[in-house]
C-alpha cells in the first residue's frame, strides 16, 4: 500500500531491468485488435447504429422537433429577414463575378439553402454563394467560352441581354455543369467519409487562409468600383495578373462608380461602428445595407445614372425559374479539375466558417455530413442553374448577430429571395454593380482584421506563426485551391520539423534523489564519474536519425568509431610485434623489448577499414589492455573517461526501420569500445517491436532495458562495487594483474585490466 | 550521495510539485541562442574553417595523396577496364533512350567520369548516362521536335544520319541544352546547401524508389528488344501508355532482334551466376558483357544481319569530339521545367546508389559535394553535346565488384571510352541496338530483386512497409520526378500518423512503488480511488487534440462537459426553489417543503448554454452541495468517481497553439465539475512556452505540474488525510456539516460535503 508519510516521497524496491521487472511481475496476454476486427466493428450493424446514422444523415430530424417556437421564432424571424436581403444582393453581385446575368445569381442564393437547412450540421451558417469561388466558376466560364472574354469586356457598355441568348446560355452551362459535378465530388467525399481531413486545418491555418482569402475577394471586387474591364484570372499569380490589369487602365475608372462606391463604403463603416457602439441599447442593428440599398437604386433610377454617367447597373431581371438542365457531358471533360479544386475550396470555407459558430456557441458539427450537405446543395443548384455555393463569413455573420438560433432563419431568408425572384426583381434594375461591391466590400473588416494574430502567434509559437504567414502567402500567391493544398503540406511539415530537430539534452541527477534534470539548468547538479545520460525528446527516425547520432556524439565528447578504429589498430600492431616475439608478456603487464618502431602503416587499406569497424578480437591474446593506460610503441588511442551511457527514451514514442539501424550502429560501436549502454523508460510496446525487428544480438542486448534512469545509475553503482571486489579477489589469480583504482571511474566491466608498462 | 544497497533502489525525499522543486532547486539563467548568433556561428570565418571548406568543395585532395599505389593501382587498373567497357556500351545503349544518334552517348559516358573524378565523394559509383533520366531527356527531345517524332517511328528502318544534319543536330542541341540547365540547377541547389534533403530519403523510399526505376527501365529497354516504334511518353502514366504502344503493336516485332536479345540475357544470366558461384575461385569475373559484344558484332557483320533480317545497328559512328556549345536560350524557355525534374532525379538516384556503397564501406559522402559534382559533370557535358548524367546502379556494381578501390578506376573507365571515341568506335557499326539493350537488362536483376524487401518490412514496421509499396506505386504511376515528390510527401505523411493516433494508456501503480505501467499490461496492479492516470505517448497538436480530448473522455468515462452542463441546470432549480423559499437549509443539509416539482424548463435554450459551461457558481448559496449524493425534485445528476486525474505528459514534445486551447477547454471543464488535475513528466520549457501563451488563469494553475506520476500520487493521498482532519475539525462550526465517508473514494477537495436530505 501506497502511503504518504508526511510530505516525503519514500520508496524502496528492488532495482528494475526490463527484464528483472518482467519476471516479478508478470506481463498479461492481450489480444491485439487486427484491422480485421477493426473492420468487423465498423461494419457491424444494429438498430441503434441504423437510427444514429439515419439522425446523423437528416440532422433537421433531431433539432425541429425541439424547437421552441414561442422563445426563438422572433429572432430568427428578425435574422431571416436581414440574412435575406443581404443575400439577395450578394446573390447579385457575385453573379456578376461568375461572368453571367445577376440574376442567376439569386438562384445560387436560394437552392443551398432550402437543402442545407434539411442537412446541414450547423446552425448559424448562411449557405449561398461565396464571392471567391464564384471567381473560381467564373474563371471556368472564361477558359471555355474565350471569344466571351472579349463580349466581357465590352460587357459594362452593354446589357448582357443584348448579347443573344446563345451565348448566356451555354456560360450558364458551364457553370451549371461545374457546380453540379463540384457537388457530386463533395457528396462523394462525404460517403466516403474523408470529412475527417478537417482535423487537417488548424487554427493558425484557417485564420491565414481566410485572410488571404478577404484579399481575393477584396481585389475581385475592385473591377466593379472602378468598373474596369479586367479578365477573369485564376492560375497561380492571378491577384497579380488582376491588380497589374487594374493599374495599367485606371485612368479608364469611371468616377461617378468610384465615389458611389466610396460614399456607399464610408457610410457603412460608420454605421457599423455605431451598430457595435450600441450593440446593448438598440434592439435591432441598424439594417444599414437594406437602407443603402433603397437610396441607391432610388437615386441611380431618379437621375437615370446609367444613361448620364454610362454607369453599369444591375440591368433586366427575369422573373420566376427557369427550368432544370442536365450537365453537357464535353463540358465536364474540360472542367472536372475545376469542379474539384471548387469542391475542395468551397468545402474548407464552409466548414472553416462552421467551425467558428460552433466553437463559440459549443454544439458538434460533423464534417461528413457537412460534405453531403453542401455537396446536395450544389447539385441540385446546379441542376437549376446556380453556381458553385458554400457561405460567406460576412452574411454568416450577419445570420448570427441579428440573433439567428437555428437554420429556421435560413429558411426564412430562402423565403425573401423567392420573393425577389418572382416578383420583386425589377426593382433592382436600376441598381448600379458597384453599390453591390461596396456593400460586399463593407464586410471584410473582421476578416482582415485577422492580421493582428501574427504578432499573438509570434509571441506564442513560432511554429503556428510561420503556419499563418506562410498560409496567408500561398493563398495570396496560389490561388484558393492550390494555396490551401500548398498549407496543408507546409503545415504537416511543421510537424516532422517540430520533432526532426529534438533538443537533445545531458541529464544529470538534482538533490541526489531520483530526480534527473537538463545538466545546464541547475546549479546543484550531481554527475556520475564516467556516466553520460542523454534524452532525446522526440521520436527518432529516418529524418532525424543521424542529427540523433550527432548529438549523441557531441554530448559524449568522442565518436565511439573512431576511438574503435584507433584501438583496433593499435590492437593489430600489438599483435604483430607479439607474434614476431618482440612482446613479453609479465605478471606486470607486457613488456616491448624493441624501442622506436617504424610506423609503417599509419594509412589503412580501405578494404581494411570494415575490419577495423568489427569488436575488438582479444582471444588469442594472452593479455588484455587497458586502453586508458600509456600503450608502448608511441601507440596512441585517445583515452576515454566514458564507461556507461543511459540513453532516456521516455519521450520517443516510435522508431522506423531506418532508425533502428542507425541506433543499433551506434549502440553497437559504443559496446564495442566497452562502454555499457542502457535504455531507459521505453515502454514495453517499444521492446517487444525491436525484438520484433531483430534488433538484439550477441553484442546488443535486451537486457539493456531499465525503467528509469534511477534504476539504470543504481545498476551502474551496484556493477561498481561488484567489479572492484572482483577485481581484488582476482589478484591470486596465476597471472598477476596489477589492478589501479582509476579514481576518474574509468572502470570496465566484463573486462580485467592490465596495466602497460613501456619501455622507450 | 547516491549509494546503492544491495540490489535496492531506496528513494526518499520531499513530494516534488513542478514549483515546489523550482523553489528548492534554483535554476540557472541560460542564454538561449537566438537565431542571429546562429547566423553568427554561420557566417564567422577562420582559418581552419576555411582550409575545411576549400577541402570538402575538392574531396580529390584529401584522397589521392594518400592513395597507396602498389596495393590498390591493380585492382583499380582490372575495375576500370571492365567498367569502361560497360561505360561505352551503355552509352551507345542510352544515346538510343534519348533518340539522338547513339555516338554522342560516347560523350556523356566520358564528361562526368572526369568532373566526378575530381569532386566527387563516393569512391565507388560510376558517374555517367542512367537510363531513365535518358528517357527523361528524350522525351524533352521529343516534345520539342515533334516532326522527329514521326521521324523516330521510321528510325529503325533508316540509319539516323541519313536524315541530314539539321534535324539531328538540333535534338542533340535540345538534349545538351536541358543537360547543361539542370547541371545549373544541381549547383545551385550544392551553392545553397540544400543537399540536406538527403535526410529525407529513408532507406524503404530509396528501396522502393529503384525498384520501380528498374522497371522503368526495363519497359524503356524492350522497344529495342522487340524493335518496335513506341513514342517516348513521360507524363504520368507513361508505363503504361508505353506498354499499350508495344502490345498494339507486337506481330511487327523484328523476329531476328528478339531471337538475340533473348540469347544475349539467356548467357548474361548464366554466366553471372556461373561468376557468383565462383566468385572465390575465379581470379577476375568473367567479362561476359565484353565476350558477348565482340562475338555479337563479328556474327553481325559476318552474316550482314542488318540487310538480311532488318535488324538495327549502332550505325555511322562519328569519331573525335565535337566543338563545344552554348545552351539555345529560346530552348531554355521550353524545358526550364523538365531541367529541374532532372536534376532532382539525377541527384537522387546518384545519392541512393552512392549511400548504398558509403553504407557498406562505412565512409562519409555529402549531399551538398554531391550536388556540386553532378551539376559540373553536367554542365561541363551538356556543353561538350553529352546528356544528363548521374550513375547507373548496374555500372556502379561491375565497378565495386571487380575491385574498384577510388576513383581512379572511374578515370580508367573514362580512358577507354575515349580510345572508344578517337579510334576504335568505327568497330561497334553492325552491333545490333537489341544487343545493346539486352546488356542494360542483364544487370537489372539485383534491383528487381528488393521486391522481397515488402515482406520483411511487413513484419518490421507497417509503415515502413506502406512506404516502400507506396513509393514504388507512385514511381510507376507518376514517373520518376513527380512520384518522388508524391513518395517524399507520403512519407513525411506517415510521421505525421504515427503521432496522429496516439496509443493513449491508463495507468496503474505495479507493485506498490513507484511505477506506473499500462493498466491492462499486468495483473497485480492496483489503482486508487477516483484517480486516473493518463498517459498520451505522442506530441499534441492541432491534428490529434480531437483524438486525445476522445481518448481522455473514454478513459475517465464520462464527458466533464455533460456533467458540468448537468450539475449547472440542478444548480438552477435549486437556486429557483430557494428564491421561492420552497428549500430549507438545515444542519442536516437542505428540505424541499414541496414534492413533485413539474420539470418545466428540461428544454434549455442555445442562448443559455454558454452559461451552463461556466464555472458553478455556489458564493451566493448557504450551503453547498455534494453532487453523488441524491438531489431533490427527482434532479438527476451522474454521479463521478472520479476526485483527481493525473496526465503523463512525459512523451508530449510539443503543444501547438490549437491544442493548447483545446488542452486549456477540457481541464477547465474538469476543474469545474471539481476534479483536481495534475500534469506530469514535462520539461521546465514546456511549462515556460504555456506560460508565455498565457495558458493560466484563476482556473488553471501552474500549481498542477508535478515531477512525476508518483509525486501526484502522494500529494493526492496527502489532500486526502489532510481534508478528512480538516473535516472532522470542522463540526464545531456554526452551521453542521454532515460528513459523511465514501468508500468509493469520492472524496473532494477545497469544498465541504453536504448530504443532502430528500423528501418526496
Amino acid at each position: 500500500m501506497i502511503e504518504p508519510i508526511g510530505n516525503q516521497y519514500i520508496v524502496a524496491r528492488p532495482v528494475y531491468s526490463a527484464n528483472a521487472f518482467g519476471e516479478e511481475h508478470k506481463k498479461k496476454h492481450r489480444y491485439h485488435k487486427t484491422f480485421l476486427d477493426h473492420l468487423k466493428v465498423c461494419c457491424s450493424c444494429s438498430t441503434e447504429k441504423a437510427r444514429r446514422i439515419a439522425l446523423s444523415l437528416l440532422p433537421i430530424a433531431s433539432w425541429l422537433p425541439a424547437y421552441r417556437v414561442k422563445e426563438w421564432l422572433l429572432s430568427d424571424i428578425v435574422s431571416g429577414i436581414s440574412t435575406g436581403l443581404v443575400c439577395v444582393l450578394q446573390g447579385l453581385a457575385y453573379g456578376l463575378l461568375v461572368n453571367i446575368p445577376p440574376s442567376y445569381g439569386l438562384y445560387a442564393a436560394f437552392f443551398p439553402v432550402i437543402v442545407y437547412f434539411f442537412l446541414g450540421t450547423s446552425r448559424h451558417i448562411s449557405a449561398g454563394p461565396f464571392p471567391v469561388l464564384s471567381i473560381m466558376v467564373g474563371a471556368t466560364v472564361s477558359r471555355l467560352t474565350p471569344m466571351a472574354n472579349t463580349v466581357a469586356m465590352d460587357f459594362p457598355n452593354n446589357s448582357t441581354s443584348n448579347e443573344g441568348p446563345s451565348l448566356d446560355d451555354y456560360k450558364v452551362m458551364v457553370a451549371a455543369t461545374v457546380t453540379v459535378f463540384s457537388g457530386i465530388f463533395q457528396l462523394l467525399m462525404g460517403v466516403l467519409q474523408v470529412g475527417f481531413m478537417v482535423v487537417y486545418l488548424s487554427e493558425s491555418l484557417i485564420s491565414g487562409f481566410t485572410t488571404a482569402a478577404a484579399i481575393h475577394v477584396l481585389v475581385s471586387q475592385l473591377k466593379f468600383i472602378l468598373q474596369l474591364n479586367v479578365p477573369p484570372y485564376t492560375d497561380p499569380f492571378s491577384i497579380f495578373k488582376v491588380l497589374n490589369s487594374i493599374f495599367t487602365q485606371i485612368e479608364k475608372t469611371n468616377i461617378a462608380d468610384l465615389v458611389t462606391s466610396l460614399i456607399i463604403l464610408f457610410i457603412l463603416f460608420v454605421v457599423k461602428e455605431i451598430n457595435e457602439c450600441y450593440k446593448a441599447t438598440l434592439p435591432v442593428p441598424i439594417p444599414i445595407e437594406l437602407i443603402l440599398t433603397v437610396i441607391a437604386t432610388g437615386v441611380s433610377y431618379g437621375f437615370d445614372f446609367r444613361n448620364r454617367f454610362n454607369v453599369t447597373v444591375v440591368g433586366k431581371m427575369e422573373s420566376g425559374f427557369q427550368s432544370p438542365i442536365t450537365p453537357d457531358m464535353k463540358i465536364v471533360q474540360e472542367t472536372i479539375g475545376d469542379s474539384f479544386s471548387i469542391a475542395i475550396v468551397g468545402f474548407a470555407v464552409a466548414f472553416s466558417v462552421a467551425r467558428v459558430y460552433s466553437l463559440k456557441h459549443d454544439y458538434p458539427i460533423d464534417g461528413n455530413q457537412e460534405l453531403i450537405a453542401l455537396g446536395l446543395s450544389n447539385v441540385v443548384t446546379g441542376s437549376f442553374k446556380g453556381f458553385a455555393s458554400s457561405t460567406a463569413l460576412s452574411r454568416s455573420a450577419i445570420q448570427e448577430s441579428t440573433g439567428g438560433k437555428t437554420q429556421i432563419a435560413g429558411i426564412l431568408s430562402a423565403v425573401i429571395v423567392l420573393i425577389v425572384i418572382m416578383a420583386l426583381g425589377f426593382l433592382l434594375e436600376p441598381l448600379q454593380k458597384s453599390v453591390l461591391a461596396a456593400l460586399a466590400l463593407g464586410n471584410l473588416k473582421g476578416m482582415l482584421m485577422q492580421f493582428v494574430e501574427i504578432r499573438r502567434l509570434w509571441r506564442k509559437d513560432k511554429y503556428d506563426c510561420l503556419i499563418w504567414i506562410m498560409t496567408f502567402i500561398f493563398v495570396i500567391v496560389l490561388g484558393l485551391a492550390l494555396g490551401l493544398a500548398a498549407s496543408v503540406a507546409f503545415q504537416l511539415l511543421t510537424i516532422v520539423f517540430r520533432t526532426q530537430f529534438p533538443k537533445c539534452s545531458t541529464l544529470a541527477n538534482v538533490g541526489r534523489s531520483n530526480i534527473y534534470k537538463n545538466k545546464k539548468d541547475y546549479s546543484d547538479m550531481y554527475e556520475l564519474e564516467g556516466v553520460k545520460i542523454f534524452r532525446c525528446p522526440s521520436p527518432i527516425y529516418f529524418a532525424n536519425i543521424n542529427f540523433f547520432k550527432q548529438k549523441l556524439i557531441d554530448a559524449v565528447g568522442f565518436s565511439p568509431l573512431r576511438i574503435l578504429r584507433k584501438r583496433n589498430k593499435a590492437m593489430k600492431k600489438i599483435r604483430k610485434l607479439q607474434k614476431e616475439g618482440l612482446l613479453q608478456v609479465t605478471p606486470k603487464g607486457f613488456i616491448c623489448t624493441v624501442d622506436g618502431l617504424k610506423d609503417s602503416d599509419e594509412e589503412l587499406d580501405n578494404n581494411q577499414i570494415e575490419e577495423l569497424n568489427q569488436p575488438i578480437n582479444t582471444t588469442d591474446l594472452p593479455f588484455q589492455i587497458d586502453w586508458n593506460a600509456n600503450l608502448p610503441l608511441n601507440i596512441v588511442v585517445p583515452r576515454i573517461e566514458l564507461h556507461s551511457l543511459i540513453l532516456d527514451f521516455s519521450a520517443v514514442s516510435f522508431l522506423d526501420v531506418s532508425s533502428m539501424r542507425g541506433l543499433k550502429t551506434i549502440l553497437q560501436e559504443f559496446i564495442r569500445i566497452k562502454v555499457d549502454v542502457y535504455i531507459v523508460g521505453t515502454d514495453d510496446d517499444f521492446i517487444e517491436k525491436l525484438e520484433r525487428c531483430e534488433f538484439f544480438d550477441d553484442e546488443v542486448k535486451d537486457s539493456i532495458f531499465f525503467l528509469t534512469i534511477h534504476d539504470a545509475v543504481l545498476h551502474i553503482l551496484m556493477k561498481k562495487d561488484y567489479n572492484a571486489s572482483k577485481f581484488n579477489s582476482s589478484q591470486e589469480n596465476d597471472i598477476k594483474f596489477d589492478f589501479t583504482t582509476h579514481t576518474n571511474g574509468g572502470l570496465r566491466n566484463r573486462e580485467c585490466r592490465v596495466s602497460v608498462e613501456t619501455k622507450f
